[in-house]
């Protein structure tokens, strides 16, 4: 982990980021559920989903969610925040044992409506088990300070 | 816990479910650094914070959301699942020690594109801290079975 | 969760509440055997269990005598505390993957011995496996709140 | 932790066992409600509890009992199964920063009623806070096998 | 867990403690990973160490020297302090599902070069696998009281 | 996290890394006496800590040497493995609220004994706490493949 300013400016639509992948595991639920207060028997009740549609525990969206996201914290960059993100959606569920993956993209730059100094950087995430089956999708908004005059590039 | 079948027709705009508090601990920043793998400086470096904005380590957003959406779990509905959120917005940061509350309404009712078996039902989630300033917002989508004809309201 | 003033009044014996089902899984034992720094190799040492009379390891008895008491915790009654448990009995091992239910039933309402403004609430909690075998009892003694005088039903 | 068989003969009414010292953290309270799924606002809602009778946020019941008997797990007796407890009285409650000792203590060595290969060994656990106020007890029922004939004391 | 005071001069070369075993499983890895951050692939991405040469992931290096050394946290001497560790080696490597042993024997007793109201006891911990085959070792350095003047043994 | 492949040749003596920080918690603290099963009164028992030397609780010598090896964690090079450590030495006591931050340095590259195709890398770890006092060092050996004959730098 590096402190690395990147300016708005410093972004293009295409940039490109892969994670390594991460197993998710029946410890990461028993914690999740732990962390979150959600015991549905959807994530932890191995009797009752084996007579569902799925035939076994689910993770939860939140786990999955927060786990990807984590994946792509890569550099720090002073010039960006975590604005929120947009159109999360789940997918197809993740079991115990999937492991996945993490691509992040950048598919958009935008102006702020009021603000000169400032851009948003909108990043698709994309999360995808190892069948390459997508389960996760979300957009992260950043939003990103413009260089400085007479900052070189 | 308890199980409720709850079509799409049960539901309407307006309706409104409030959660208890809960504080969010230094611990629960701890627990969700290691879940995710999240351990930028904002929330796990208190010298450093200490010299930032907010000058103290802030809780990941991931991390609110994911206690937000698990404090809205109440019933179990079989006729619904979670499609997604839309507009996750981080408003403003929860510091250690922060108490939290969850209010979760119901916006809009919506048709699905093509199934007309199911719906969407669409609820806004606002989590609020001690000093009822708002800290994070989000729309949780859920898609919800309509009543099957025949079948008693 | 909810808040709900109950009086010693508004119980009955023979007032029921099952709980969803919870798989045990060996997350929960790690974490308890981290909790209450008991690693006695029934619970923690796979290799010797293999040759003892149960043949895998069990669950500790306060696992799941926590949990289960945790899987009764519904709605919060104001009018009432948590005075204490009598006879809890551990009549047969939770083993790793096994789904357990909680049901809880009053048995007994009972004066204080001093005091006219309180009484006793007997809870028998039984705990079953997912082969319906009872594998934990205990009573569980709330004292409550006599209704005030004046104040309606 | 080392293994010694003590039959029931070798327990003596009077034995007693005292704990080193363990205080009792924020975050034993956040791990005990994520395993137990009990998030009460008395333990996870500092504000809430700034206006309630202690005015501050109180240990689990379960979480003290299940650290003071694992506070209480010794030498690994095969000879010794634990059987259940009795009278689990929570006299007063503890906070986060107390720090708790236990005391456990032999008050009763009782024959089995049908058996007579076992007894039954009664422990009485006391456990006590920094100020030396009792904020728990129980008593911990062993079945104990007695010695076999022929083998010496 | 007791106090017991030993001085240099009570321990002798080939003292000798050995452990209970412990299984190491998958909820030990990811708590171990979420401790320290280290979500290298070896420990947490199983379809990449499918194709590896151990064919399953390993536990963190860390992670059995955490648990080895607090297994052979035995009796609290005041009168010793951990110093360090010496020739720490990572002789194979250990698979969730192992269960470990550790061996403490004391292999050196050193003068301190310029104290002489100190000594330095040596004491090699070695921990083995269900296999018996030896997966750690090294060498625990503590500081210990010479026995004051006057004080008889 | 990203996969570099760096052969023992592409090393040289004073190549230097440094980390951000991290501030050990409480909670840090317990999970590691859960993780390890080592309760000493020196890491969990506030009340005894503050009528010894330091007054207060520390942390496990293991945490840091965990976390901080943990934190130099960073690209994934298939050409090294971690072969062990030499001369870890607790300097000076971590307490609760402290902020640790890592320097890696490399101090040695030296031929292995027999083998030809790898040689060894000693890398200094050097863990400082906010007054820039040193807490921590050991030395990092890896077992690094030489570049193969006809490999371009």
């Amino acid at each position: 982990m590096q402190t690395v300013t990147r300016y708005f400016e410093d972004h293009a639509v295409g940039d490109r980021r892969v994670s390594t992948g991460r197993t998710i595991t029946e410890s990461d639920i028993v914690l999740h559920a732990g962390q979150t207060g959600d015991w549905f028997p959807h994530h932890v009740d191995a009797q009752w989903c084996a007579e569902q549609e799925f035939g076994q525990r689910i993770a939860h969206g939140t786990l999955i969610l927060s786990v990807a996201v984590g994946m792509t914290a890569g550099d720090i960059n002073p010039a960006s925040v975590s604005y929120g993100y947009d159109r999360i959606r789940f997918v197809a569920p993740v079991f115990i044992g999937d492991t996945i993956h993490v691509e992040a993209r950048i598919t958009e730059l935008r102006d702020h409506r009021s603000r000169t100094d400032v851009g948003f950087v909108d990043e698709l995430v994309t999360v995808t088990n190892q069948h390459e089956a997508v389960v996760l999708v979300l957009t992260h908004l950043y939003l990103v300070q413009r260089r400085p005059a007479g900052d070189p590039a």
